[in-house]
């Protein structure tokens, strides 16, 4: 399979010379040992993606060729997607980030709950979201996506709330909804979905989001959505929605 | 949320006394710290659930007396489906024996497959299949999931195919069926199939199936199938598919 990286700028044109970021190129030139004349397909921040070839090696700078458009099927999901998730412990934020990213997220907002186990405070906050970006990032070049998804700053609920009307559907994982019987909310909010929409979903940490939360979040016009009748955990619950939102978006319409 | 151990009895009736397991016992007694008269769920081999109460502790081993039976809402996938995986590095095996547990699997296949990065051989074969079988009985467990999904041993491609016409429908995971663009196999699939049909589905390492691999199977009557446009890592995939399937059977019926 081709290796793909981002191209740190706006637009790039046929034939134009770009060179690859410090940590792409160690990647592109020592580890997957290009050499001049090697093929990669590289993607700019609009969203484009080239076919370009190392034409160069400079104090192990990669500087490529844009040699020709790569007409790719659509790869992006239909609609625009923000995954605000709760603080878990150990590296569980890191791979929703990065199994969302393959999944088709736009973005993801770390954010603070009541029931978190885990608190990001300080200097530990700029840390964490780098690192989470350089996850994002990452994950996008080898899932092939066509943007990188955005990590924000650490949010409260109520920040969350006051940036929210931006969206078109604003939903909550609630497994509470689940024992109610209501399994079909999703299935329903996703059947009303229109291309380019945004969607914002909250999902709690492994503490899961207090009642109160929940009845703020209803407050402020998000719905509550069932994932299924099994228990699923903090890391694996992000993955549902996406994996059913690609289902039902990309390959449900016959 | 109530804590849910497996009983190693087929069936148990109202106030019989089982032992939980030592493994059970010492995650009840020391990690949960239960007193005489803690209330937790108990599931049968047989796959019913039941409300016991902590009467005796002997020798570290909980004795627990079965109080009620437990009307759980129906917690398992409407068919019953066996993922098997060719053989990917480092922990990645035990992260789709976990996570696939989490979302409804009912057996596991360790697959030795031709691109696989790595290899099970002599002794670590059964030392591998045991550390799956446990991860599959905690995560069973910790999503209250009514049955603990079997772990096979390894099998090469010709034995799974040797045994699969136990299964109604069969199924490959191949992203060139991505490529050409047939991506609604999946979904008309999801829409045929009938409660408690047999499910196998293939997926290959990180290294990915060879299309020799998917001929022999394409003319054992297994059915490729695209899992959307992007490119998923090999521990995402068999969770985008059993996302999807939840989502089809149990969520998408309204």
């Amino acid at each position: 399979m081709v290796q793909q990286y981002f191209i740190d700028k706006l637009e790039v044109t046929l034939k134009e010379r770009v060179p690859l970021s410090e940590l792409d190129s160690h990647h592109f030139l020592n580890v997957m040992r290009a050499k001049i004349g090697t093929e990669i397909k590289v993607v700019d921040r609009k969203g484009f993606a080239y076919v370009a070839q190392l034409v160069e090696i400079n104090e192990q700078i990669a500087l490529l060729e844009i040699v020709r458009s790569d007409e790719t099927i659509s790869i992006e999901l239909p609609v625009n997607v923000t995954i605000a998730c709760g603080l878990s412990k150990n590296d569980k934020v890191d791979t929703i980030v990065q199994k969302a990213t393959e999944c088709g997220m736009n973005e993801f907002i770390p954010l603070a709950l009541k029931r978190d186990v885990v608190k990001w405070t300080g200097n530990k906050v700029k840390a964490k979201v780098d690192r989470l970006a350089k996850i994002s990032k990452a994950a996008a070049e080898q899932s092939h996506r066509l943007v990188v998804p955005e990590v924000s700053d650490l949010q409260t609920l109520d920040q969350l709330i006051k940036t929210a009307d931006s969206f078109d559907v604003k939903l909550i994982a609630y497994e509470e909804t689940a024992k109610e019987g209501l399994h079909s909310q999703l299935a329903e909010v996703f059947r009303q979905l229109e291309p380019s929409q945004k969607v914002l979903m909250v999902f709690g940490s492994e503490g899961g989001l207090e009642s109160k939360e929940v009845e703020k979040l209803e407050a402020a016009g998000f719905l509550a959505c069932s994932l299924g009748p099994r228990i699923l955990r903090a890391e694996t619950a992000p993955i549902y929605f996406l994996s059913a939102l690609s289902f039902a978006l990309e390959l449900g319409k016959v």
